[in-house]
């Protein structure tokens, strides 16, 4: 059986109980805080990082009850940063429901405040969601001091990414750097890293091979989703990356491939609210069009052959590599 | 010497020294990020966290660098929360100088976002001080998870702060809740047994009866400071607590005790921008004429009491006792 139909149920489980737990016994604003935490973590799905955290201490150990305990740390991670995320950008829509900060019923900057808060809770219960689980104390210091080191690198990757759009002067270099700081280290290496130290894998740093590249590749999949995806299994829409004025790979060559009235028509729309269908569909023309779109995933297979020809580094075991290889695929595979 | 002479200067030091070794080799937005962080949390000055944690360590084990090194974790942790509250609270000036989002020179909205950032990275700060110091890997996990569950208490309380406030149905003891979550864990008692921890103390838990109330006193000196303490002293506003709308002791004593004409006139001003001088003045000598301030000071009193009659059973020495003393002292008498 592949990873992921193994153990996703697993890690929705422990989610589950986590919150179960945190829960009983409060009342308040608390209680609502902590319950609408668990739906907004729980409506989201692909619990990619946990999978990754799972992977990564399986080359050096077996599953157990510990990792999936350990892994679910993660997840509370993601909604602290996610809420903060569609605060910062005002975005509405979330994992296909609305924005944590739409959940609550006060006024609009009273929503925010709380939602702030409620984000910086989630953050605690990640650190206690690992640290509670019964692996060796040195152990349980480095994944989290790395964890809290993929926060780091994640606000880096979002500083940059708020500056460098507000500007014209944003480059392929740029939106590179961004992947590797927001997503990379976020989504895919960290995770496993983290996963390896507590299995005790003797060199973590191999995994960054594998890890970066992959996450590379994941985030220009994902950019390429948030673009061409299909509405109804992404659960958002596919405009939204282009009205919050994303400068993915997509754009960025696009500036440099199409013809000055096609950059022209994208540049007066990117970053607007309420593109019409007609002018959206003329964007991804432009995008298909000049060859935007094929460049952009010759860079991703790029990234994506990076991680594979890294797989016979980082166990010698055929099964590991098996897997490896059916996660690698999937990142870049998905269709949401 | 006391306390303060002797560890303020090296709490200082270190964070100086933390900040260096960050920013070395950063550049854009990182390295603005980094500085405007180091200009915000050098600007606050009373250590009092960091000093609390090195008193709880002291208690079983003589002061070392380590426990300095570590006890900075708290001003980050500190940094990240204030920012935050800023923001929530939209306060334009924090320690005598601009809050932490009018630092930047962006619109304010991305201000407001880059500052969400900003502060999710001295979070993340905060947990690398602390884990990078070479304490055994049990206590370090300890005073970690410790450290998550202060930044929980302190969400909570923050969360019943905002929408209690909402209402008119705060009373007397959800202020005291409030207090006792916000302040009394994050400023005195978690700081003293995070020291505790890390000096391997037999039984942190001892501590609650002295820093749980000693904090509640603390917060309540904070309020009548925040209506009746010198401008200079403070770098702040004395207004700025009653605009804000801040439901103390001060004010729901007032509710009780003062004639209705005399309510009237605070609850249409209370949680209003701009209030004259002049009402202002007769808001503060409403509080005083009807014994509220007395009742406060009282309330305040008791605590103080409760904590000093607790120091017998935290130390069999007399220069332990005669420090904890002095430092609860300190936290009552003080003006800014």
């Amino acid at each position: 059986m592949d990873f992921v139909s193994k153990y996703k149920g697993q890690i929705d489980a422990a989610l589950e109980k986590f919150f179960t737990d945190k829960i009983e016994g409060k009342s308040g604003i608390e209680k609502e805080a902590i319950s609408k935490l668990r739906e907004f973590t729980m409506r989201g799905g692909k619990r990619i990082r946990p999978l990754f955290m799972i992977l990564g201490y399986w080359l050096n150990s077996d599953v157990d009850d510990r990792i999936v305990k350990a892994s679910i740390s993660l997840e509370l991670m993601q909604s602290y940063l996610l809420i903060h995320d569609d605060i910062i950008d005002q975005s509405e829509i979330r994992r296909g429901g609305p924005s944590f900060h739409r959940m609550f019923g006060y006024e609009g900057r009273i929503n925010e405040g709380i939602s702030i808060v409620c984000a910086d809770l989630s953050d605690a219960y990640s650190h206690e969601a690992l640290l509670d689980v019964d692996f060796p104390p040195d152990r349980l210091n480095s994944a989290m001091k790395l964890m809290s080191e993929i926060v780091e690198f994640t606000g880096i990757g979002q500083l940059m990414d708020i500056t460098l759009s507000l500007g014209d002067e944003m480059t392929v270099d740029d939106v590179t750097a961004i992947h590797k700081y927001k997503t990379a280290q976020y989504t895919v290496n960290g995770p496993m890293k983290m996963g390896a130290i507590l299995s005790g894998y003797r060199d973590p740093n191999r995994i960054d091979r594998f890890g970066l590249p992959l996450g590379i590749a994941f985030q220009i999949q994902d950019d390429i989703l948030g673009m061409f995806g299909d509405e109804k299994e992404l659960g958002k829409s596919v405009v939204s990356d282009f009205e919050e004025g994303k400068k993915t790979h997509l754009i960025l060559y696009t500036y440099q491939m199409a013809s000055r009235a096609e950059i022209d028509f994208i540049r007066e729309r990117l970053g607007r609210k309420g593109i019409s269908r007609e002018d959206f569909e003329r964007v991804r023309n432009i995008i298909e069009k000049c060859g935007a779109l094929d460049k952009t995933r010759e860079l991703l297979k790029k990234y994506y052959d990076e991680a594979i020809s890294s797989i016979s580094d980082l166990s010698p075991s055929p099964s590991h590599r098996d897997q490896l290889k059916y996660m690698a695929d999937l990142m870049v595979r998905r269709t949401k």
